[in-house]
């Protein structure tokens, strides 16, 4: 066993987070020993600290947006050395051997990848703890190279809240002549914006709420829709190649359907349930339209978006917090109240154990 | 006006088909001018009959799974010439300018294709009339070329049931290592395992009914799964990169997306209306999966299609009847009491009016 590790954990679905010491496992060969720097907090987090999706297992450390340097590495490691600046996402391990895994879609093994916390690894069978700690240990194919030039701690939402966007807009073949839809300005719809933007797509910011459009034309979006207003969508009949829907609660998608044009797709990656009301067939046979549903992204396609966002200075708009105020963060983002990404400055956790 | 036409008709949604005349309208200089051999019964036919939905103009004459030899043909046609056999599917006619029909895909014709029969000339205005007649008048862009090899009144129902689901396969680019799925053995179901087997696929039927192990595996089936029967369902989770539903009526898609592959799609062929139960998303976005609709084909891919047909001897399995048998084979559809396309000898016309 390694040695204790500090972070904060749920210790049940109804308790605030709270300091927590635990083991991580000793290095394998193929490990690499992380130092964190930055968590980011993603709506996930919160779900899972309370149990919304009934899987959790306690205590629960989250985190999976984690930018950190590296420690040590294992003997077999080679792509990385003492000092790298690396990341860490949503995964830690796959089977690496299903026709998935084989494609670099590790996001839907078959065999079931292995979760950053709330998961079991599957060698030593022990619980997978996240970001909101001090150091982790990770396989080194599941460690991503941060690009030196962005600014660190606005890239741990790429881990996540960067990759889930950019992974549709990559296999939707988003580019130069694209026009793309986002529903939602939160840390899935914000990365939407900069992501696509910089794809060279003409981007629609989609909104239930007046007095986003600056801040949705500063992100990226060339136009603002309001989806409560008849004539706005109507304006927009027929329009978009591609709209990544990240709403995270049940809606009505039939109004967006009507905005797709022939041939494109809406892809959900923020709700997971029963699509009601029911989506009808009818605009979907005639113009060839499709609903469609995405997750995170692989670990190739993780590094190219970070590459691509090393190269265009793209990050996430964050709002850095202590450890100390994750508990109060949570309350907010309950309300949407964050522009658009909390971010932990993990230096904050040595202020508890001092 | 062209010459009194002889034909059925319906008179109202609650009238059955009786003889009607009317006339046809003088040929443009692009149009051909063609005696009708056969006629496929649609279901459609019926729906449209009987105003199911909503947007019967009566007297109607419905038809558009048509296969005859030309009589004439305006100055400007060159493709065409008298005696030649030839066929006309659900539409006569479309805009020609959107992006659409420029593609190719006049059945997503923007500015609205026109329908076979109830519909309107987008030139006259004069109402069309379809193929439970003795001749049609049709732009030269509309009429196909059939392959004199095929047996002719076999080949009426692949202007309808064979594109729609022809379309499908070939837009979702279906071949020699696709794992195919049909949900359904009717007129359209029947079609798309004789289709997808010929374009080298592994073909599956979906059905609700026992006792069509036989047929199906004769159409093309390599295997018949039994939807209301767990195990069987289960057997085939995860394996279909395409589904094609072709059931008329509401269903319950959650049983099938299952079964669909990484990146799989259900495409709706059959059904319009609200998807109900509620289509779940979590296995759509923990698979990359889609829900799609498609209609009938584009000109050229229909002439595609009855090139395939002529090269792989593939027909529809057709039960012949004579135009007074047609309120009989209504009452017959209505039950699924066919195997599995009726098809309207219109030699039989000549006898109403002897």
């Amino acid at each position: 066993m390694a040695k204790n590790i500090i972070g904060y954990a749920a210790r049940s679905a109804t308790t605030a987070l709270a300091p927590f010491q635990f083991q991580r496992r000793d290095s394998r060969r193929n490990d690499v020993e992380i130092e964190i720097l930055y968590c980011g907090v993603c709506h996930s987090d919160l779900h899972q600290a309370r149990n919304d999706w009934g899987n959790s297992a306690y205590p629960m450390v989250p985190g999976h947006e984690i930018v950190g340097k590296v420690i040590s590495v294992g003997s077999d490691v080679t792509r990385f050395k003492a000092g790298d600046t690396v990341g860490v996402g949503c995964m830690v391990d796959s089977c690496q051997v299903c026709s998935a895994c084989e494609q670099g879609l590790e996001q839907y093994c078959e065999g079931g990848h292995t979760l950053t916390y709330n998961d079991i690894d599957r060698h030593d069978k022990t619980p997978t703890f996240g970001g909101y700690s001090e150091k982790i240990v990770v396989s080194d194919k599941f460690v991503l190279n941060i690009p030196e030039s962005l600014n660190l701690e606005a890239v741990a939402p790429l881990l996540c809240a960067g990759i889930t966007t950019w992974s549709p807009l990559r296999h939707w073949k988003v580019g130069k002549d694209s026009k793309v839809a986002v529903i939602g300005l939160g840390g899935l719809g914000h990365m939407g914006l900069k992501l696509a933007k910089a794809l060279g797509a003409h981007v629609t910011l989609f909104t239930r709420s007046v007095g986003k459009e600056a801040d949705a034309r500063r992100l990226g979006a060339d136009e603002i829709v309001l989806s409560t207003n008849e004539a706005e969508m109507a304006s927009v009949k027929g329009k978009f190649d591609l709209i990544i829907d990240t709403v995270p609660y049940v809606h009505d998608l039939n109004p967006y359907i009507s905005t797709l044009s022939l041939n494109g797709t809406l892809v959900l990656v923020g709700y997971l349930g029963g699509l009601e009301p029911a989506l009808n067939s009818m605009p979907l046979i005639m113009g060839r339209k499709a609903v469609a549903g995405s997750v995170i992204g692989g670990i190739a396609e993780t590094q190219e978006m970070l590459d691509f966002c090393g190269k265009h200075g793209i990050t996430s708009d964050v709002e850095m917090i202590n450890i100390q105020g994750i508990n109060d963060a949570y309350e907010r983002m309950l309300k949407s109240d964050v522009k658009y990404r909390f971010v932990i400055d993990m230096a904050s956790l040595k202020t508890t154990y001092a």
